[in-house]
Parts: C-alpha cells; sequence; structure tokens
C-alpha cells in the first residue's frame, strides 16, 4: 500500500519530518511518500496562505506520476481536503481531524494545541466542517509561528506544554492533540507535564488510511465529493519553474 | 466610491451581467467595476473549482492597478473571502452572506435556491461560517447546471420557481435567496409564483458595500483576518499566457 | 424616502440625540423623522419597560400622519420588532439586529457592550431571535445605567471602553457593537483602545433600511408577519392627556 | 393559597373555561381566581396582539386589590411572562412552559398542536426562551382560529387530533400538548386517536404553581427579573372606559 | 398515593435522609417509601458504580411487593431513569432533571453544584439527555465526596456555598441546583451565601410525581420507552445473599 | 495484540458470527477473543436490557482471566462504554462510535440503519455522548428484530436496503452505517442498491483499536474516565449458576 503524505507549506525541511514520523507509524508494507507543493508559502499561517495552499496540494498529487491507495493532507486546519476528494477515488485524510477522531476514543473532551492565535479560527472551522467540534474543549495557541518551532524547539516545546496544562485544568481537556509539526520529544513532554495522552495528526492520520484502505472504503462520489464535472478550464495548472 | 464586483468563473458573458445587475443597484457616485479571473473554470460548481476560484479571484483583485473601495466576490457559495479580507484593507461582501443578511430583515426564515445538487453544500458550509444558518428554512437546488441556466433560461426559470414554491410551503420559508445567475424576468417570477420576498445576492452586496463605506468601517485586522506575514511564498503567482 | 427612527423611551433629549445620529448617517434626500413614544419609562432597562415600550412604539407610528417608507426601532434589546413587522408593510430594522448585522461582515466575531447587567439577557434573546448570536463573542455591561450615560459622559466612555477592551483580549472578539446612545467620541475612544471596527445600531440601522428600499425589498406577509386578523380590540388604543 | 391565572384575551367566556380547568386541577385549599385583561384583542393570534396582551396582563395583575401566592398566564405561546416576573414576587408560570417541562417527564419528545399557522413562530420563541427545545418534536397547526374552536368544536376536535396523529407518526413525538382552549373531550380523543399522553398547559401550571408555592420557592431577583428600577413613566397605565 | 423513593447507594443512612426530605414535601395522604438497592456501591461517584446503580434501583422496584403510584430516582447525575420508564407504567422522576425542570421556572439561567469533579460529566449528560441543558450555566464542583459529606457537613456546607456564590457572580446562575445529599442547613446556607433560589432535587421530585398523577398522565408507551419484548433473560436477576 | 470483543446479548451464535467479522479485519498478529456475557438478555433492544448488558460486559471483561490489549463493545447504540474506560486501562471502543467516525471520513454525512424502531433512540443518544451527531442525517430502522434478522435473513436485507436508499435520497446520506449483525451479504446488497460506502461497525471497530494500541494511546484517566475510588460494594458482582 502506498500513502502519499502531502505537507501544505514548501518547506523541504518540514516535509521530510512529517516523512519520518508518518513512516514512524506505518505497518510493514505500507510505503509512505511525503510530497512537497510545487508553490506556495514556506508556512502557512492563515486564510490566504491555507487557499493557496489547498490548491497546490491537489496540483501536487494530480502530478504524482504512481499509482497510490490514500492521501494524507498533512496541514494543521487548512482548506482543501474537499477538493482532493473530489479529484481523487482513494480515501482522504486530513491530519487535524484524524487527530480529533482519535482524541475521541480516548477522553471525553480533547484540546488542540497549535502555533500562532491568528490559526486558531481557522482549526475551529476545520473541526466544525468535520463534524468534531462538541467534544472540543478549547484550541489554543503557543504563540510560536511554524518556523519558530523549528528554529527554538526547546522554547517551542515549553510554551506549548504550558498551554496543553492549560488546557487540561482550565477548559476541562481530557485529551491533546498537537497541532503544530514533529519536534522531538514535544509528545513526551506534554505527556509528562500534564498527564493526558497526546495525539498527533500524522500518526493517526497514517493509521486511518490504512484502516480504510484494508477495509475497502473509499470516498462517496454521491453527492458533494462527485469529480468535477467536464468543462473548460482556463490558463490551469500554471506553468511552473 | 469604485467597488469591485469580481465573477469567480471564467465566463465574461456572466461577469458583463453581473456587472449590469451591481450597477443597477448602485447609488448615484459608485462606480462598479466587474472583473474575470485571469484563470479557472468556466463555471464553478463543486469545491475544487471553487478552491480554485478563491484564489485566482484573490491574484485578480491583486493585480488591479487602480485604487478601490470595496471587493464583492460574486459567487454563491464559494470559498475564499476570508483570504480577500486578510490580503486588502477594504471591506469585502461575499453574496451569499450578503443575500441571507438582507433575507434575515425581511422573514422570520429564507430559503436559498441554486442550480446543482452538488453546490448544496458548499453554500450550507459558507451560510455557517457566516454565523447565518439559524433562519436558513433550506437550500434547494434547480437541477440545472450555471451554463444551462445561460442556455435555456426559460426552463430555468421554470424549475427555480418550483423549488421556491416548495420552499415556502414545505420548509416554511418566508424570504427566497436567488443562489445562482442573473437572468431577466427571474426575480419576478418567483415573486409572482411565491409571494415572497425574493433577494438577489449581489444586488444586496453592493448596497452593503456602499453602506460600509458611508460609515467608515472596514475589516478588522485584530486576529482572523490580519495581513499575512511576510514571508518567502515559491513559485507564486504564475506567469500566464 | 422618510425613515421613522422611533426612541423606545419618554426621554426627549434622547430622541434627539438619535435623530441627529441618524441624519448624519442618511443619504441626501432620506428624511429622518425622530419620534418618541406617547407613553412609557424615561429610560428603558428591563423586561416590563421594553414590553411598554413594544407597544408604545407601535402606537407611536400608527399615530404618524403621514407616509414614511421605512421603521427604525431605536432601543437596544427591546421587545417589539415583529409586531412592527405585522401593522405595517414598509421595512422595519430593529437597531440590535443591525448592529450585529453589520459587525459580521467586518470580523470573524463580534461584542456588544452596552449599559446595565440586568439589559444583557435581553439583547442576548433579541440576537438569538435575529439569528445573529453564532458569531457573537459576549454582551458585556459597562454598570452604567442609561440616564447616567447621559449625566456623566466622561466617565461613561471610560466604562465602556473598558469592557470593550476586555471583549476583545478575553472574549476574542473583533468587532464591537455599541449597545448604549451616542455619546460623543465614544466611538472614537473604543476605537482608539482596542483597535477593532465600532458599529453604532442606529447609523447601521439608517444604511440598511434605505438599502431595502432602494431594492424594493419589504417584509414578508405569508405567515409570521401577517397583518393581525380583523377582531374587536377592547379598550386599546388609550386615551392619553 | 390563591393563584391567579390571567387570561391573554378579552373574551369572558374563555376566561372562565380556563378558570374552570384550572380550579378542577387545584388542591383542597387552592382558591383559583380567573381575571380577564381590561383591554386587548378578544383573540391573541400574532405578535401584535401578544404584545398588547403582555402589557394587559401584567395591569391586570398590578389592579388586582387582593394578595395572591402565584400567577399564571393563560396564553399559549404569547409574550410577556418575563414582565410579570420582574413586577411580581410570587412564582410566575407560563402555560406554555408549563405543558414542555410535564410533557417531558412523560416522553422522550413532544409535540404542541396550536390553532393557526401564524402561531407556531411565537410558541416555539417561547419555547426557546424557557429552553425547552430540544425534545420538542414539532409544533402543529390545526388550522381553526381561536374563536371557530368556541363556535364549532366537533370540526376542531377532528382538525387537532388529526395534527396530533402526523405528530406522533411522522414527526415522532411520544406526548401531545395542547395549544389552545379547553374544549370538553378534546383531550380524550386525541388520547384515543394516538395512544400518547396529552397535557394541558392550564391543568400543568396549576399544579407547578402550587408545588413552587409550596417548596417556599420565588423568582429569582438577582439579575433578570430583579423588579423594575423607579423611574419616571409617562401617561401609563393609561385611564380605561 | 404512595411514591417510592429509591437510593442510588446502599448506604441506608442516606436512604433514610433522602426519605425525610422526600416525606417533609409531601401532600397529606401521600405515603413515601424510601428503598435501598440490594447491591451496589456504598456511594456513586462514576460511570462504573452508576451503570451498577441504574440495575440495582430497577430490581429494587421490581423486588417491591406492594402497589406504588410514581417512583423517584434519587441520585444526582445517574444513569437508569429510561430503564425504569421502559418496566413500570407509572411515572418516574429522576432528581437531577427535576431540579433543573423546577429552577427553570424560578432564574433564567441555574448552575448545579455536585460533589467530585468526576460526576460533572455524568450531570451534564444527564441535563442534555433531559432536555435541560440551554439554561444551565454551569455544573460545579465542591470537591467533597459523597461520604465525607456526611462526616463533615460543615466543610461541605462551606466548599458547596462557595461554589454556588461563584456560579451565581462569574457563570451568571439565577438559580442553584444542590447536587448532593440532604444535609441539614445547606440550602438555607446556599441561599443565604447568594441570595438566589436553591432547590433540591428530592424535595422537587415529590411535587412532580404527585402532581403527573394528580394530572392523571403516566409515561409513553409508545416507542421509546414500551415495555421490553418477551425474551429469554439468562442469570438474571442475581440469586443475592 | 489480543482485543476482546464482547458481545452485548447473551446469543451465542451472535457472539460467533460478530467474532469472525472481527477475525476478518483484524491485521496479522491479532489475536480476536470473542467473549459472551454471562447474563442478559438474547437480545437487546431498549433501555433496560442495554442498561443490563452494560453491566453484564464490565463483569465478563472483569471475569477474563488473560492479558488483552483493548475491548470493543460490540453492541449498536448500547449503553455502557464509559464504565469499561473507567475499569481498564486498555483502549476502548464502542462500535457505534467507531463505525460514525469511519463513515465522516467517506462522506459529508452519513445514516445509521438499525433493527427496531424503538432502539432508534438509544443510537441517536450514543451518537451524542460521542459528539457524532453534527454530520449524522438520520438513523432509520427496518422493523426486524435482532433474532428475525437471524431467521429471516433474505427479508432483513431488503428491509434494510430499502431504508439505506431511502436515508440517501430523502435524507441526503452519503454513507451508511450498517447499525445490526453480520449477515452474509448485507453490506454487498446496500452497496449495490445505494452505491454509497457501506461501513460495517465491528470491522471498523476492530482497525480503530488496532491504531489506538499500535500508536501506544489508551483511555485519558485525568477526570471522566478515572478508575473507581475504592470503596465496598455490597453483594456484587452476583455468583451466578
Amino acid at each position: 500500500m502506498r500513502i502519499l503524505v502531502v505537507n501544505v507549506n514548501t518547506t523541504a525541511a518540514i516535509t521530510e519530518a512529517i516523512g519520518e514520523q508518518a513512516a514512524g507509524a506505518a505497518s510493514p508494507g505500507t510505503e509512505i511518500v511525503a510530497l512537497t507543493p510545487a508553490f506556495g508559502a514556506e508556512s502557512v499561517e492563515g486564510n490566504y496562505e491555507s487557499y493557496l495552499a489547498a490548491i497546490a496540494v491537489m496540483e501536487t498529487v494530480r502530478a504524482y506520476p504512481e499509482p497510490f491507495d490514500a492521501i494524507i493532507q498533512a496541514g494543521y486546519g487548512e482548506h482543501g481536503r474537499e477538493g482532493l476528494q473530489e479529484l481523487f477515488d482513494v480515501p482522504v485524510v486530513d491530519i487535524t481531524e484524524a487527530a480529533a477522531s482519535t482524541a475521541q476514543f480516548l477522553g471525553r473532551t480533547y484540546s488542540v494545541v497549535t502555533s500562532l492565535d491568528r490559526t486558531v479560527p481557522l482549526i475551529e472551522e476545520r473541526l466544525h466542517v468535520g463534524g468534531l467540534s462538541a467534544r472540543c474543549a478549547s484550541v489554543r495557541a503557543s504563540g510560536m509561528a511554524v518556523l519558530d518551532l523549528e528554529r527554538d524547539p526547546d522554547a517551542a516545546v515549553e510554551a506549548i506544554a504550558e498551554q496543553a496544562a492549560r488546557a487540561v485544568e482550565d477548559d476541562r481537556a481530557e485529551v491533546i492533540c498537537l497541532g503544530c509539526g514533529g519536534m522531538s520529544g514535544l509528545a513526551e513532554r506534554v505527556v509528562e507535564r500534564t498527564g493526558v495522552p497526546v495525539v498527533d495528526g500524522v500518526t493517526a492520520a497514517v493509521t486511518i488510511a490504512e484502516s480504510l484502505v484494508r477495509l475497502g472504503l473509499s470516498t462517496s462520489k454521491v453527492r458533494t465529493y462527485a469529480a468535477p464535472r467536464p468543462k473548460r478550464v482556463l490558463n490551469w495548472p500554471p506553468k511552473l519553474g
């Protein structure tokens, strides 16, 4: 089984980290292919960048030349999952939804801890679209930008653990979803600080994608995610480079 | 005052019709500039096309060389309004939200009648994001594709009036929002058939945009719609043609 | 176009202030007529006074001898808008709903800052009835009574600005609606303190009423707001004076 | 214990019927006093009439010269209960809320069957304000006006039983609340037709009012229902006759 | 009229206290029979114990040899009320729902103050199932275990009054429901501290059960609470002792 | 890895069918152990039987002598999952929640088709408790009792396929969850009839349980699902046989 894990930003180091994380959770026999979009922002922290990423992810998968069995969109709180479901027949898993869906099996409520305050609304909307808001205790921001997470992982881990602890104590969260990239030691530190299970979206998404493939299930094409109707599309996709 | 009214599809005839409709509702002294996106689908009827339109509309406005006072996104149930609000300082009005917001001043409940069944979920999501779902009685599809509306306006008017009548009788709607383009005689026919007020999104959006400008109000930049942070954006915007 | 702007209390000085505010927002050619109810409380700060105001406003408009094109009910969080919609054919705009509806075009969430704590529930109910609760972050009270606002405007402005700042910081509001009368400098002070757009209900209502008239739209009479059925009404309206 | 049961319309025959119904449900030692408002419509079937009734009921209770222990507002889906709670210290029970609250102890869901279609929204709003919507399966109209119920009780009973049966079968109601006056045999006929418990608002309200008095409980005066603040009220109450 | 009041734990002293409380609220002619389950935990503070109590209460009522007119399940936030409704024809009243339903007649919002933090979710779920969440301001825990309430009533009263005061001030509750056993002086102390009405579930349930019996109303058997279908039940009920 | 799959009824043939279905979905290296409760009803179709099953399942797992890695509660819409989470440290997966959670990755909305009408409310409550209601289009009953499904599978398949088709057409479901036992050919027939993905709760639960174990995740013990406090439990568990 081959699963495409598509980063939403154009920073190759992040794609690589995501790919390693995904591979670590994959079953024997599952090949993880991590892809970087051919255009877009070096980090995605707002609606404009997220809409751009949505389209970039779709075109990146469209350009992938080999067959594949499932797609994971590896951005937290991003636009675009519905478009992938229209364009392809294989299952599509968004990591925000994968994390929340997994968290719901572990505790009565969960919170998400993310990077910047401005991405909180994007995550809230994605959880709503996913039908996963009812048990969400809160979405909290650590105040660290995506690229800062890479630059100063120690400070990032501390800021995130602090917000996780407040989610458990003040917002009554019983599980924490990490809404940010794969820093080494992050999950361990949050578990240690809060005593609650910590869910990572990428690894959760890998197990869900594998499960759907094994069960022979894929996207319903009956209405919302039917393939686009044949029509003229002007000046698209763009010629890059 | 200059208001940009941006079509979401690349069919120039539709842009022209929208522009005329908008101009008809504008106050003396308001200049309406109707724009067609430089790339994208000839009609927008699903998530992939809508995400593509979202980005195309943003780039089209970015490329517009003159100053302007407000932006109207003239597509029903489309993605992208939040991105425009990040990129620009002037007010941004989505026609789906403009119609619903106006309808709420006219009756206790409203229904939207749109083109294809597959666009119903997109409209429902947009109304949710806009906080305008509570008084929405239903979103109904006429079964006519966007371009069919142009090709056989008589059949389209009949199919839309039929769904409007069912919304009033079965779903207890008290106002109808037209979720499709500017066919001549459409609103009149629906009023005649149902006896309830009929709201057109484009004209409603023009009056709202003018009002916001006159009141000196514009998008809050404090959190969700703050300008994108300065960063490297790879291979974008594309070179077209 | 003539728009009736009806105060809900019997304090003529407040009627005058509301009238000036409304006139300042009106288009050339719009005549604003500000009316004081013939009976009722000198300020409206609770359910009994608000129910009384509801009826007083309706009778006041009924007694107005000239033709008019729209009605604005200029009280924050008051009962009665639905009754006006039954009695008259022209559009009716409630300032609580006008402010919230306008705020939703400016930010993802809004808060209302009002006078006394006891009027908070009235405003919350009015927003619910208006279908405008989903994006309401909070309704906050400054603790100043309506007539105190007139007597000590400096203290009032400070108390209101303080609550507005807390709404933006603690409740994540991105827009502030002013749920209290027209003190000079209030909006400016709140903008200065919070950095977010500030919406005044009276001016917002004027632009909405004008827009509905220009678009040829009025109240749906199909069900909820149908004219009262002909019947015997005992001892009403009362003989005053 | 003395309980005031206040009709909302000015038809004395209806007041008398309500009073008899209430007396039939009262405990030994409870005196039921049925009151007709001194002004208002002969039947209440819409917002204008209901707002007028709200004020008329308040003034009627205010003018009652003897002490009393509780107030029942005996109109279905009417405005005003909150005002009574402000003006008086004794418990206030609205029959719409009494019926729904009682029905919730009898089945998982309930429906209300009322007179005219135009009163459905009023009942829905009252149930919302009362926090009693979650288990409401539907509010259905029989199409009979209030005074028609008096004039042709056989047809009324049949029309109401028909809607009750549809509520049970189509809307999955498990209890029926009768949202209309006390026709002889009505409850029996609906029980016979549907096989589900039938709740009458007036009798339910009597038992609730008695219970509150016996438990020594009354309206909370801490915020929403605090007594009106002392202030000047102009031209009110009116001089009648 | 005979009402069974069934404790959910196996501590006889608590059964006795509940029985006295119930008897104090009963009308002349009502016999209160307080029952202790034949198996289960000495206090119920979590899901396992509550599910066990649910079954124990049902079997305890099944084993009761005399006729009876109503059943009160006297545990706060416990499972099982729906099962009792299936097994018996007489009305069943849960004290959590009785308290909330009564509180809604007294103030716009209510809070529940209970024993341990871990029982908060159970109460929240029960209020949801009862359709009584909309006006619930909060469920707060005093941190005192059920048996501690018996052992150190003074400290318990203080801890509960403290949370009640915070509910009124911070959560805007206007009524307090006591979600814990009958300590002498508790209600008085909370009224004194907060100034709001305080509702006790057991006494509220007695008046509701009496009212349903007097009105001739009982559980709807049309769907959810129909009697169990005849079938083989293995090894149940167990032989005790 | 060993997963316990616990039937909720005492019919051994159903336990066997569930076990085979589970084994068919398990990864190599996963051992499925199917258990029948030691007491309870031969089929579970209502609240009393479901509460009894809840306790029976808990005691059955408690009595299981070997170590295990996860528990699946294999009944549709049953009580008890929260109790298992308190009693054990390993992950607990309810099949109702597993099916819905899986369906949400496949389509915008899903419907459940179950056996008898009386179990619909139980499934709706379980989906609510699981935070999985928002995308649930409907829960429909085929009218076939659980044991009838075994006796006349052809009629059962036809009745279920019919309701599935109506869910897709009338309720706009895009995925079907089968809320009833493992009849051969059922899923295939429903896919064939409706063209939408069909999710079986048992197989979905197996993949979720395996995923949680592989990811090293288990139930949060911080609040709702903390182990029961040490205390005296009277006469329990019962001596059977």
